[in-house]
């Protein structure tokens, strides 16, 4: 009684302070409003050890590719041609000016290079590679073999290549393949599901993503630091677009080695605002969320199998090594919810607020999220234990356990086969 | 007078032998044959030692892919239908019946993976690094960059990969970059330029082709032992397409680790006429060639300009590194051409026969065929000397020197400057 008690005391804090932390954290640093686009950050947790007789014997992977160039280049031309216009029309302030200048420097930067990796992307996989064979050297004895494969998209490619560089260099004689074929892209990153995908779009989603920007994404005191004129903003700018892509650029500065800055035009609750509308768009797009009936995670079905048998060959090996995916943010969220980690196994809504109370997703998919599914095995046993982490974090499994964040590797498959097992989709929207 | 008598006997030996060997060789190893496919082989020869007081500084190459599975899955598909057309209608022998399954083997092997690199592809790359590693241990101490770059293609970057990660294993300490990147296609694998390619085609390339074919590719053999009936042969199947896919799925086989086999099914002859008239199409089309009017190699313009110019500000470095690029055959080839490497200097012409006695392009672009630029400094001093590898072989360049496959840096970038700058593209076809 006195033990569920404090329990009880103990969730409510939890509850209180989770309520307030999005607000606070991006107000202490703006960059996590970037949410896809927030830069990995470097993790400074401590581990838990393994239980007594336990060591890692095996790790498998799958990671985002690291901090890249916006995608398309209108998210850069479309806002530095608006810039540009008013600036020969006289209409941009000061700031409008340095913001102009901005645009145009990032752009140059980016032009050719839309969606490729940055170096500061590359970096990130060294040092996660870094950490992986610091904390789970027994993985990677001499001789281990990493399987490392990638979707065909090249920035997931050159990321897999710098991890798979840094752990050649932390041990010469790991035998290290790597693969980026479309041969792997039905579990790689299957993007052909109509039967999933149609939950993503109905009214009822419509209807919440447009209430969730009349109430969270405020313009016009961005419009003021920018423009001079209010009436020219209103005759000529296209002011929720030059905003959406106007953000963009200024989130993903942070993917390139420059003090260039375009986030000092926003105030922090603007970019919360913001953030608010995109925490929600992803969380019904991609996540647990009933207004897409629940369905997003099971994109990752074949995903899942692919680690449920791909692990049950590699333990049949003396050396098991490592086997490391590389690939997407619409996978590893999804992926997430699926194996239900921490509260990524928790149904959201529709609301933009409430959700931002519960769930932040720059903590699940910044550049170079992963996740590491780690296997532990008592010597002279077949004893299995796996602890699963996320951006390097240990996570909760939906899973009983006594030594969380160890849980038996039995109780784990049984757990996913099933779930898997039991999923059907729907015939009716 | 003596040393000019010997010498003329010299090269009049070396002529007399070069007239046989191309049919020799391929008589020796039909692998041969097959041209662009053919595996790249281990050198076995010794290289040159370094001139008194010199040590390798820097590299800067281009190599490319290792071998792969055929691009286009009609290679595999359209054989492969008329052979189970043959077979419905019991036209096909106990020969054609077995290559019959082996073509439905290789192509279920390469499903998915047409154009990809294989395993065998993936050691290539990893030899030819340990092989530079040992060779040229002073260019790739503690800390040098290895700047490598590939083309967007995934099995160049896959190629990059390999190598990189054998070179990393050599040297832990090595500081690698990779990339792949639109931004760099311009030098990598500079496609688009029909001022220069609109001279592979004219009347007369297209005779001198026609007249290479009916000379030189004869079916009637092959036809008789895969096919029960000539008359079947003659209504039912285009010989000549059927031929060349047939083939190259049989050239290609030696990409992969298998013991199947087409080649057995073919006379060396039938390979070596095969061979003739491919040897003929690929130096017209990207050769040193009177019929293509020797502009093929200018394709390469900026490739070469890209070497002369990285090297020299690589050289600035107190430790240049290495560059290393990874592209494709129909660039080295070109490239080989344009710096006139040992035979590739002297232009060709549109007897297929004849230039079979002169020059083999299996010499030239093998699967993962490179091209290495190795400097050499003299210690505290700027004599700089370059020696220049073809695949792994010392070349002669169109340059003076006295020591042989060494050149005094200075003279070969003038001389490709030189030549860089007086190339004008013809403005008549």
């Amino acid at each position: 009684m006195k033990k569920s008690a404090l329990l009880l005391l103990f969730v409510f804090a939890a509850c209180t302070a989770w309520a307030q932390l999005a607000r606070e954290e991006i107000f202490a640093d703006v960059h996590r409003s970037a949410a896809n686009y927030y830069a990995y950050p470097t993790p400074k947790v401590k581990l838990t050890p393994a239980p007594k007789g336990y060591e890692p014997v095996y790790i498998s992977a799958y990671a985002r590719h690291g901090s890249r160039w916006l995608i398309n280049p209108d998210q850069y031309v479309k806002p530095l041609q608006i810039l540009k216009k008013a600036a020969a029309a006289g209409m941009l302030t000061a700031e409008g000016q340095q913001a102009l200048v901005a645009v145009d420097s990032v752009y140059r930067m980016a032009n050719k290079r839309f969606g490729e990796l940055t170096e500061k992307g590359a970096r990130q996989h060294r040092g996660i590679a870094q950490r992986m064979y610091k904390n789970f050297p027994t993985v990677f004895a001499d001789g281990a073999v990493v399987d490392a494969r990638s979707t065909v998209v090249i920035r997931c490619i050159l990321s897999m290549t710098n991890e798979c560089l840094q752990l050649q260099a932390e041990n010469p004689r790991l035998r290290i393949k790597t693969d980026a074929s479309y041969h792997d892209m039905y579990y790689m990153n299957n993007e052909d599901q109509p039967s999933i995908q149609r939950f993503r779009h109905n009214d009822t989603i419509k209807a919440a993503l447009a209430k969730a920007w009349e109430e969270n994404v405020k313009t016009d005191h961005l419009m003021s630091v920018l423009f001079r004129d209010a009436a020219y903003v209103r005759d000529s700018v296209n002011v929720s677009s030059f905003v959406n892509n106007f953000f963009s650029v200024a989130a993903n500065m942070q993917s390139c080695d420059t003090k260039l800055d375009l986030y000092r035009f926003f105030t922090p609750e603007e970019c919360y605002g913001i953030w608010k509308y995109r925490n929600l768009e992803w969380s019904i797009r991609y996540g647990d969320n009933s207004l897409s009936k629940g369905m997003m995670p099971y994109l990752q079905n074949n995903l899942l199998r692919n680690f449920l048998t791909t692990t049950d060959s590699c333990l049949q090996k003396s050396v098991p090594g490592a086997t490391l995916r590389f690939g997407h943010e619409v996978v590893v969220l999804p992926l997430a919810c699926l194996m239900e980690l921490g509260d990524c196994g928790k149904q959201q809504g529709g609301d933009a607020n409430l959700l931002a109370e519960k769930w932040r997703n720059y903590d699940i998919f910044p550049m170079a999220c992963n996740i590491q599914w780690v296997f532990y095995r008592k010597k002279n046993s077949n004893e299995l234990l796996v602890k699963v982490l996320l951006n390097e974090h240990e996570m909760s499994l939906p899973i009983a356990t006594e030594q969380a964040p160890y849980y038996r590797w039995e109780d784990v498959k049984k757990y996913y086969q099933k779930k898997l097992a039991r999923f059907q989709i729907p015939t009716e929207k």
